[in-house]
């Protein structure tokens, strides 16, 4: 039941790119209000924007062994997704392991457990998104597997899928999905624009959205 | 029973303004130790403090139309204060709900439910106290009430109510109580003055509180 | 049963204060991964790393007389650890007991319930470690104990043990190991050296700690 | 700011019975789907459907004294609800208090914290609904107040406002809404008896409420 | 975005009452120790066990619509499997739907929510796993789909998947592992039963599983 | 680190049953109101109450082994008490062990992590105390320690402290105090027979215990 998958899809590099520019709010609006993992997980540092295609990790509880594993399947660009298979707040991840991914070109990692030593993953200038900060240590004794599958924070990520990631959360795009969704999000980003504009000025969504009959329709009451 | 309220009462800016100056805490404090919100609500960025009067929403989980009826019903200076009517996490509002709510002089928004675009929040200078970040977008379809009585993480909270806000959270001061609660909080902001002196010179609380006698009467044995 | 203790062990400032370098992770992993405080107890504000010997206070919910008790038994840089001793999230501390407490030369305190004043509290330097940052305010009717065993954060402290706190979170040194615990962070941060050069520069961490043979005994396949 | 209010309003008794006799869950509909407590309020035994008068208790956290006082204001029917002024999950209530407010009539209690004895309780057939189950006991230091509005689970509750509690959870009725409340929930308990005939031979809710022609409209495709 | 699958795989009664008669736990040990919703998943009344395919459901927030189009796609035998899709703990189904449900041969509901009406339920012999009970009623305003691939409580599930429920919670298998996971399910419980008297007589699991030496070898010290 | 204590102190088998009489709210407030394990720890089924010398466990999150090593210490009457070194639901325990514990003559098992085969267990009488029912497995890789101090749902638990268990949850007595506790809850027990009573009869706590002048010195208004 433990496996590596060595080849995964990835996005082209420049749809990654335009997915990491338009961010999580409007990436998950834009493939139709899905994909966002649980609120709960949250940067440890804010102001990083990234996407990357999703190497992904089953791991036992309090075992980061697979970590070893998937570093050595990152490409550049890569973003390390992290599920355990039962709910686990360990530090999973530090210092090390962070010197270790970016040396593979690794942009960050999503981790639905906790993560340490992120005053150095600050400085070094690498992102995560966690359950949690904790120093507690894990072992090195269980399989478990990568890029399968999984289920992270709530969303069913596949390797290669697109994560998304920045202060307000994380979000994935199916990889199959990743260019439709794209020009869906500019689309969004356009008509925002000028959205905007109208309401800076002081107009109001409700005539913008043309809401008030539908207000009223539904019964609301002015009193 | 879907109502906007459109007159609300309103406490005067200087009033507001003097429970902003003194904060949370001493305002909690001043008015006998009431009035926070649930220690979960938290700001999105820190060193906001303020203070104004409360528009106040009743929601739908997951939908944020009303957001749209309540910033129509908003003055300078005043807060948006939405309490879903049951537990939800989802990201009620961003950016452009902000721009809108910024065009009418809304100084910020307290929220028993999520926030998103929190980046672009931070950089517009619009602060919000929330349960959660959350990406996970909302709909339109069904309504609720503004300027309604609500329960909102604990407090209740009427329309007028004022809001004030910072770093230590949130507290509802009562509009009828609002100027004894100000004169109150002055009152205990200058008593705690000579206090502050006192105890930086190395004095005890022990002995300025004269609490010895008291300890020892309830039977703290020292060994 | 409410009882002050007067005279407690504390381990010499240069194994305190390598301790304090060492830092959290480090600490628990040399001490056999041992001593973590839960991991909901996070920093008021980053960037602190603190060693210190811990004089514990055991109060009721919502009161919090016993920390004026405890603010007299305090040496210069010793940190303040609170149980309640049923779950609480109070703002049992704030900025005139810390005033008070570094008058003590008190390092900062780790509390498994509230904190508030928390922007005062950063602006004087005197760092929290904490459950929640609450405003609610508690009372002093109630004793506790100053010096006794404790459960904090799921973790036993006992007076002048040494606690460690940084933006990981905190972890308890027993007082009898503070120096075998030094020892043995020190060699383990010499030897994560050597591994941290060899991991930047690509070197894999499953060939560093000769994992494959161990991996595929366990009968992880690579597909 | 501590006060008991000797005259509360109190509801007719057979409007009272009729509530008890709909239940938590039409009660709830009926007056527009508001007015639950959350949902962590459970009962301690199965089976129980009690509704009645409620007298109010604000508590502080571990601190049971205002329960003597609440009791000797107790009519027979009455149900007591206790809300402490900040998270707490201490055993409050137990057998004996049981005992005092089943000699006043007392029909059961409401606590957003925890209860103990409860084998006793359920054999002396006294329901409890509640946010935890624990034997920690409470001191009689700090003072509250009786029959003054609470948040209760997140429900505002009046002095004389109906509580209607089953194994669903618990409702609050505001006490003028009563009789038009008992109103509706009767219209609707007929309504819904002959739509369970229908369901119940098979015919669906689809035809039954007309939903096909929405569904379309809305988008919903079937495939 | 909103699709209703009609076409669904099921896999044979035979298996599925197999499945039903091994149980939860060793039907999750009998896949790989993989399948377990999260724990938070509890029958609202003890002593079902249950096995059938499920019809899956993709709900909004505190809207229940998509059940009453989930209840014409139901086969006898199956199980309703309900995600909302951003946290919700609304009472989405009670006894109206349950007598509609049971009308088409469903065994039963997991819903990773709310349910109510739980005494009528029991009465009616209609079992449900859930997140949460509550009275809290939802509307029927938006769309969801039917019959897709879920995220329910942790777990991945896809319409036709076998749904496993007891009192110790639920497990999903895959429809293409139905059979091969009997199989094995079937050979562990037959090793169970020796397992069982030599335990019951005292012999213990060190030597019956010959733990002895490979906790030597792991250092394990007896003092 | 991993060790098992061989030898443990065991108290008297008419105190611990005398302990067992009194039950876990008698026996919390004879000892001072302290040694509540936290109020998660529920029963898997009502209506047991035990007392027994504790046998405990410390062991790695998702990992299980421990027990069969503590199984061997077992001596008639015992109770285990198992603790994670990091927080995990997953199911540890489960009827082959209970069948190999109750041949040891265990009593009940006390465990802030999972168990699963709860029908079981129920039908065999072997009454568990715990934080989660889960079916989810472990695995058995990884060393802890029995019979070494442990912190057990917030309390410090010695191997040979007496445990005490029933509806109310859980409460642990210090070997040494095993006698004067029982003494103590003996004592409160003939006092409470008395004053339940009086309350039985209508009398009030109020004037039984004498409260109305201390209610009115703190100030407590009749209005």
């Amino acid at each position: 039941m433990a496996v590596v998958v060595q080849n995964i899809p990835r996005a082209d590099a420049a749809t990654i790119a335009g997915l990491a520019t338009a961010g999580v709010a409007t990436v998950h609006e834009a493939q139709g209000r899905i994909g966002c993992l649980a609120s709960y997980m949250r940067p440890i540092y804010s102001g990083s924007r990234i996407a990357g295609s999703a190497v992904t990790i089953s791991a036992p509880p309090g075992d980061n062994w697979m970590l070893h594993v998937a570093i050595e399947q990152l490409q550049a660009g890569d973003i390390l997704v992290l599920a355990p298979n039962s709910p686990c707040d360990n530090g999973y991840f530090g210092d090390l392991l962070a010197t270790s991914a970016m040396a593979r070109g690794c942009q960050g990692l999503v981790i639905d457990a906790g993560v340490r030593d992120i005053r150095d993953l600050k400085e070094m200038g690498f992102p995560v998104w966690s359950k949690a900060v904790s120093a507690q240590g894990t072992v090195k004794e269980t399989l478990g597997s990568v890029n399968v599958p999984i289920v992270c924070a709530g969303a069913m990520i596949d390797a290669g899928d697109i994560i998304v990631a920045d202060d307000d959360g994380v979000c994935v795009v199916k990889y199959a999905d990743a260019e439709a969704v794209l020009a869906a999000a500019r689309l969004r980003m356009d008509a925002e624009e000028g959205k905007r504009r109208r309401l800076a000025s002081g107009e109001l969504g409700l005539d913008i959205y043309a809401m008030r009959d539908k207000l009223a329709a539904k019964g609301l009451k002015y009193v």
